[in-house]
């Protein structure tokens, strides 16, 4: 069997994150990944894998490894790896550090995907162009644009991703 | 003044329709491009440009030539035409036999963006981001995919997009 | 066993109306009324009966004195019938003049529920809450207000129900 | 000037809950009211008034004396309080000993109104229809149902309301 064209790896973040309606807070149930593509009406072939289901301000250098590592094992070339934002600049230079020869692609949302106003589909569309079009190389995609994995933060105030200073 | 990163051509389609609650019939009443590219948090310098609002079924080839003009002249060389499905193909084969020197690619959707189940969002970002990763050429983005002009056609049957066999 | 606390006749209208992919056009695939009744979190005890799933201007005579027969015939009291704008005074009219020994509400949607803005939800439990309430009679619960059944009319120009002068 | 047909009291609660997206948790920015009253296309003359924005566990008992100082003083006999469900049961004990000569509806929702999937346009729809047509009193209108204000508890295992035993 053939690899699929792409492959998804989630870790959570709050692309992910549900509303408890007895506990009134925000919570990980499972992930919208599947709907999401399904919602997408998007037709390549993708293999979605959950990782972890947490928020990334939570994510060890354990899991940043066992996230590199599944990298390295699965046989897809073209990976995207759902992330929280908090830390996914974090996560971008453990794989990216690894210069593996693959084009890997991290996204995540600002907003979770159970609300109306979340940028979740429009990030996930433009992970997955990016992990298609681009070379190998490891890579962040929020806000639009693409960013190298050795140049990128998120700007607390803004909210906002950009180029490191 | 310099060109924005990228240019979003509007003609319409099934994006752009809204619900006449009077009429009880869909309509176009105006773009939602703006809106989008606020939800997704999209923070490239975007131009955005209605040169119609139309379903791409009433297309002119009159229209199509004045999409071809408007890609010719406007400075920016990454450009994004939101288009009815129906008719892409033919529009993506005028404005790709002319061989510009810039990255075109052509989406649409298959529900409209006010609908809460629209596959819109999901392929603006697929667009923006193969618009900004791709070589000069003329492409369709839909499904998740990007498809050369002269490979590409909507089966319909599926509401899906393939390569012409 | 007991009837239920609620009927609810479901005959189409804007409420269910879905946007077809294929085609780009609205038209009925079944009805939405279950959803919404879980999307409400509704306890109460509710039978859900669909008569028929048209577009009210194309309900004929013979189908409102159906309407009449299924509310003449079921055990329940207290029923709520969905039902297209258009024409809902007419039905209305045939109900209200029957006379029956039970509280009838019919309600309807100016946006279909499958649209972001719809005020499905909103007029769904308005009417469930006047069904409930009110005393033995036939009303038409829109725009947050109820309407006895002879003293309202769909001003065309505004899509606001009001009293008939 | 002759008093609104209806006043709508807000004090937060979920309801009004909207997602943090900087700091990734839920809070109170403004309430939804006149957005949630414009997409149910309420055509009833409703005045909206904020006494405050807050979770009901944290609503103090003096918070509760001004919501039903606010009941009494207020020119309108129709009056709908959105209050978060947690502490509901015990705010409509406060205000229904009172005994005033008004039909007094308080309602929430298990989920905010910015999520796709919640139960606040359902449950304002039915709270404004039993404020119009219930006798003076004071209500809890919630899954539909409404319940005295003596005999209503939030079942904490399943987040619903029921008489208490």
């Amino acid at each position: 069997m053939q690899p699929a064209a792409l492959r998804i790896l989630v870790t959570g973040g709050t692309f992910d994150k549900d509303y408890d309606e007895l506990a009134g807070r925000l919570f990980f149930r499972e992930t919208h990944l599947q709907e999401m593509l399904r919602l997408g009406r998007c037709r390549i072939p993708v293999a979605v894998e959950t990782l972890m289901l947490i928020d990334s301000l939570d994510m060890t250098e354990e899991q940043r490894a066992q996230i590199l590592d599944t990298c390295r094992r699965v046989p897809e070339r073209r990976i995207v790896v759902t992330h929280g934002t908090d830390t996914m600049e974090q996560t971008a230079r453990v794989v990216g550090a690894a210069q593996l020869d693959k084009t890997i692609v991290l996204t995540g949302a600002m907003v979770p995907y159970t609300f109306g106003s979340s940028d979740g589909m429009f990030n996930l569309g433009s992970a997955i162009a990016f992990a298609q079009a681009l070379p190998a190389g490891t890579y962040v995609a929020m806000n639009g644009r693409c960013f190298a994995w050795d140049d990128v933060r998120k700007n607390r105030n803004t909210g906002v991703f950009e180029e490191r200073v």
